[in-house]
């Protein structure tokens, strides 16, 4: 960062009026990437949909269903992160135009799939999107990766569709409307994931796919997510949303006192100091000023093991992460499980959850989440996700089958309400959501 | 060895009168503890049963089954190895009191467990139950090690169990009774692991399992077992079990010449030289002056092969191993596999297996040699685990339900013959078995 | 390969008169072995069936299917390569004589195995067959190997089998029959795998499991199949298959211009040049001289992925790898995807595959290639094979059921037309097939 940082000076002091942009990676978390934002104009990002799927966490029947498209929350979870960083709007420095060539294995993305990323992104407020490769080099240990032409310099299928994008950009008003900021906030943060990744406590314990499922489990419901950094301004969030803050530093801690918003703690947040120890007066550390707990155990459990508990009549099971907390008077406890633990507890606008719920647990707690933000949140469609920039609502269909969107009042752009399958459809809103 | 030769005799000199003592660790055959225990006054272990259960070869199910307890036969098997060795009677150096941070996974404790456990290990004879940690550190690498109290100085779960068992001493007679010598004896011996684990012909052949494995169904007949090393006086023991004694040196064919004892002897028995030779005549080498029989060939099996034999009248499967042999006239045939070739020889007291059988033959195997010794062996329901030192009887229950256990004319110290479920009771017998 | 020149040269010069042989390994392609045989008198190798059959690629349903057997292709395709370099006819240096010791698991062969392997071995045209080894050692790390006698000097059951075999050799004419060529070529180039290995595309890509595939799809049409080099003589045969030959130099051109072969051609046919390199034109490169096609992108698959394609009302499923094609007019498509893409194209004679086929699709392309070379193409029962000698026919039984082989105006040598399982029998026929 202190490199990047002296590049910087060195670049605009001899190249003045350009913009400084450096690709970052995908699921990649090694250095903190808001540090290195903060000297650059403009942060992009390189978007590989297939390998991404092939190469992570995903498990066997996640990577079969969307092998030809990556994972529907894959390149929005990236747009919304470095977007939320980037002094400029961002760029896509890469985007896969084919197969490429460092996946375990390497499927061809389904027809329509370059169309509708390039468009995902300026949904996202991308200001640039560059596909890599102009052509496929027909020799090295990069020959195997597609490009927008064959190496033998006929165009293939993703520069047809790059160039159904260019010729669709005249369908929407230019310039794009600006990138309005979003009701949720997700607080994501590179020291608290070390601090998680350092002591795992679980082998199988990743807190960057604790923040992605967050993130995938918000975007079903329709809404749109900043992802932010710790040092964010949070004023006017509906929703503050933390999913792997093991770390509360003092300007986390002003925000969220001030903030009006509710709050979702998940497992682990506060757990640690900045230097790595267990809090005074244990987890979750200084947001025991807004949730008075104590927690005074944590378990880790193999993938076969269920640890079930009740909310609201209903029974779910707490996977792979379980605390055991103390809490105070003012607190009130939601959810408990069989052995009298409690699974989630509440005081005032403040809500944590002590389990990794199962699937049907998550997308009900974030549905009950943002309900009581007063968010209109509803569960789409499988592979179907909507995208608000200014006016513009766009809707992008990861599926297989063609998926509605009714928009009372609204004009369509590109496509019409009927959105077919890996395709996209944009409207103009007339009206305020 | 050597340097702990030296370091004892500098402590002892510098230090006199105090008890030289040193903690070993849980599955770990890497030295000859016997040799170390030799020069030592007090062998200790650290006993950590979830952590166990989850790094070693125990499969999905088993983990799974045992989760919050442990394997039921872990800790009674370092108990009674270490007992076997030490001079005084052994100390548990350090109890595990709640999750570790080491395991695959780290799983709590079920409740009553750190009782159960620390009574389970008085029951095998130990004069010290030591709990890591008093408290739990906020800091550095083992900050996510539970101790008897939380990082901010409360007393937690297992501190409160602790307790409970101190009170509970007050109960049994003061000085406890010594240990006596069980009826069978299970030969455990580094050298013979070594020269097993240098060539295992199949690579999930594993001799330390093979010796557990034997133990823990001889304990699940409701056996008290001494396990013993490759010098130790077997006289008066009613049955002698070798799972795994590759070499077979000049004071224990002696003793095994001497005894009066059954004798069960599983494959690889006598297979190898003190230097790591085939023996002249083939295995099982100078065991055949007990059972005349050559070795001729061995076979190691993938997992999913199985070789039938039938003993009995009843059918069962070969897993993992197989051995060939020649036997001569005054050998008989108790087993056979389909093929012909014996499953199971005996001549005399001596009984020789040929076959690494699947559950429900090792389970019959060790039952009909226990009951051919004289001894009275019953199937104990599953998890539960008896244990007698002098005239008191220990109860142990690992299970989830809780079991009876009738003792006629007992006298119930602690709890009574209703077992609850991670419970314990303890009786004073007043007949000799 | 230099190395071996040099000491041949040096052998040749000092040894006047004795054959020069080295021993080769099994599935082992880390040198080019048709160099190196060029400078010996004699290739030999090593034959490891039930070691081969746990240590490679084969699944575990395969691997307990012919567990005490080998895979009934293994050895023959070993002697097939073999043969196909070797100056004077090829030997077997080490045969295995029972169980070995360097296998994940080390299962004995059925009884019955070391005769069939030994005759095998002559029918494929071996002049020697020597076993390793004589004598079981009984110290050092192969002390586990079993050999011809046990380490106490007595004869094992290999060693009777061997001796079977020597009795049984009077039974057929000596000298035996030479072999004569077959009808059908498999193409195998140790360049060509180096440049699919390098480049793997996808994590389970194993050109030489493709070979040894369709080498045993051929055979179990109770096919002769010849194993040639890239600069073999092709004059003569009926069907050339090339299931891995990425790169297609000149002398391999020239011959399957001049050739009235049918050809069958594999996905990556020629989709290298010699320095590793994408063709000019795109693959399969300088053959677009026989068939006109351009292969535009490739794709690997998941184990879990298919993708359906049709032939002759037929539905198949491509597996693990697909190619997209553009094709010339010439061009017939025979086989189509359910996206429009072709699965299998034919231009005359020549026959190119864009994806790997499930099992039924192997054995059915195979079937259909035969019978338009105008071949006898019947499909085995399973284990069953079949091999000619001059005028002697082999019958082969791998499977553990006696099989029946019908061989019209035969003299039968050895056994009869009832071959037992894990038995032999050899007729001589008196009709050309």
């Amino acid at each position: 960062v202190r490199f990047n940082c002296a590049q910087c000076e060195i670049l605009g002091e001899l190249s003045p009026g350009r913009v400084l942009v450096h690709n970052a990676m995908l699921f990649f978390t090694e250095f903190d990437h808001h540090a290195l934002a903060a000297d650059l104009d403009v942060m992009a990002w390189d978007s590989y949909p297939l390998g991404a799927l092939e190469n992570f966490w995903f498990d066997a029947a996640t990577q079969q269903r969307w092998l030809r498209t990556g994972h529907p929350d894959f390149a929005a979870f990236h747009h919304d992160l470095y977007r939320g960083m980037s002094q400029q709007p961002f760029w896509v420095m890469e985007q896969q135009p084919g197969p490429v060539n460092w996946g375990a294995w390497n499927p061809a993305p389904a027809p329509g799939m370059v169309r509708l990323w390039t468009w995902e992104a300026f949904a996202h407020g991308a200001d640039v999107v560059s596909y890599f490769r102009w052509r496929q080099a027909p020799f090295a240990q990069e020959q195997m990766h597609a490009g927008l032409q064959t190496p033998d310099r006929h165009f293939d299928i993703g520069a047809d569709e790059a160039r159904a994008v260019a010729q669709e950009l005249h369908s929407i008003p230019a310039p794009a409307p600006a990138t309005q900021r979003a009701r949720v906030a997700l607080v994501f943060d590179y020291e608290s994931l070390w601090a998680m990744q350092i002591q795992p406590q679980g082998v199988d314990e990743n807190p960057l796919r604790v923040a992605f499922d967050a993130y995938s489990g918000l975007r079903s419901l329709g809404l749109d997510v900043d992802i932010v950094g710790p040092n964010a301004d949070l004023a006017d969030y509906a929703l503050i949303v933390m999913p792997a803050q093991a770390i509360v530093g003092e300007p986390l801690l002003r925000e969220l006192l001030a903030t009006k918003a509710q709050l979702l703690l998940y497992p682990r947040t506060g757990a640690k100091t900045a230097s790595l120890c267990i809090p005074e007066g244990l987890p979750p550390g200084p947001l025991r000023a807004l949730i008075d707990l104590r927690v005074t155990r944590v378990e880790s459990l193999r993938p076969t093991a269920r640890v079930p508990f009740t909310w609201q009549g209903e029974r779910y099971d707490a996977e792979r992460w379980r605390e055991f907390v103390q809490a105070g008077p003012q607190v009130s406890v939601e959810a408990c499980f069989d052995d009298g633990g409690p699974a989630m507890l509440r005081q005032g606008r403040t809500r944590y959850v002590t389990a990794r719920g199962d699937a049907a647990f998550e997308r009900r707690l974030l549905e009950a989440a943002a309900r009581e933000a007063g968010l209109a949140a509803t569960r789409l469609p499988e592979g179907l996700r909507l995208r608000r920039r200014g006016d513009l609502l766009f809707a992008i269909n990861y599926g297989e089958v063609a998926q509605t969107v009714l928009v009372p009042q609204a004009q369509w752009l590109v496509g019409c309400e009927a959105v077919p399958a890996h395709g996209v459809a944009i409207a103009r809103r007339h009206t305020a959501e």
